[in-house]
């Protein structure tokens, strides 16, 4: 079972639509930017510390439900929990919600393939890295 | 059955990430610019058109599998062919292909919801609307 | 003489660029991103209560001059400072700093026009918002 | 004196915010998306090539005026021209027009610096770009 995080991402400006709304597409961006804080705040292993190993995270699918709309005066928090690793591949859930009642805004997953950046195949993601993220 | 459409999107610079490629969530955005012109040019019925009615689609379900990297150089197609219609939604499936060998970079779907711009909620997709999908 | 004020806005993996860097046009969208902050927080008059008053602020020239690339590890201040208030216009000055060592990754100004949402036309601004702009 | 080329971009429903324009931001990015084809099909010496000779074009300056509002509806053509080359340093100039009319909807200029990508420094721009560019 692996733990739950949290991370606060602030909504831009840039960020609404034609309808007065977080456009689709940027929901998808929030769980990245709280991946990433997360993967150094929580897991402490940044990407640049994958890099170096010569691992890269690429995503493989994404799946969100959008269930309420968000607004520029929203306040969201994005939480994410890894669900599974098999092979190459990491299933990470996510939700995000409105900090004000925690309701959820979206919810989905993605999966994640560990690719070696020397031969760009993927490879089994290595113990050590699956030990990191059990914390 | 309904019909597949295809449109040309050219990638732009700004939709480039710091390994080289398209973003992963500009893909969706390609989806949508594409539903877009062919909601004017094959359905001939502009998102315009639905607001003067009363209709909005609002996204409820993205599915995105990854399967090619894109770069700067590449010329894509996004095809799209609606799935099915049941009460208020609507599945349609995508597929983004490389122009030079019609490969697929991408392939997913959308679930839309036909929602009614005065009450705010779902409303069942009106014969008049399905028979013009049936192109 | 008007005040100064600093909002810090977090870097995303999607503002990064093929270069590695944040993408140049990134740059006004943290500027915007804190402009709203600012007017929430330091005018106490926020974009949706100009909207009530029949105002809305457009931009109609900006000047940015790139100093030092920004990273994703990098934290940033926005600084924006009212210059002048010209009639319809408004000129604002920004920094866009480094948090660690205030050095400028770019600096620039704004020129907002003041918009009757009623007329579509500009409009003097108003002393009563001079007034709260001179906290 | 340098010839002026113009290239067609299109306009996508993400870069629409919430007054329903063109956000002021994806002005920039419709600008550098037609430099970047213009560099290929017009000074036939794309991005790739100076990356191979050892060089990157930087933005150090961008000013922009903001005449006419864009929407979704509009078809934009983007008139680019190089005023001067001094040093390091080249300037283009830029038009965004409505392709219906040929008014301007934003007028501006970008200052590029050329930088050695071994030192990181800037360098005065070769003779042989000079002339890829004199066409």
């Amino acid at each position: 079972m692996y733990s739950a995080f949290e991370t606060e991402v602030r909504i831009r400006p840039d960020d609404i639509d034609l309808n007065n709304h977080v456009h689709n597409t940027k929901y998808l961006d929030y769980v990245l930017a709280a991946r990433y804080d997360q993967m150094i705040n929580n897991y402490k292993m940044s990407m640049d510390e994958f890099w170096k190993l010569g691992y890269n995270w690429v995503v493989s699918i994404t799946y969100i439900e959008y269930k309420r709309a968000l607004t520029l005066e929203d306040r969201i928090l994005v939480r994410t929990q890894v669900d599974s690793v098999n092979g190459a591949q990491c299933r990470v859930n996510f939700w995000i919600l409105k900090k004000e009642n925690r309701k959820a805004a979206a919810e989905g997953y993605l999966i994640y393939t560990m690719i070696s950046t020397t031969s760009g195949r993927p490879v089994r993601v290595p113990d050590e890295v699956i030990e990191r993220y059990s914390v």
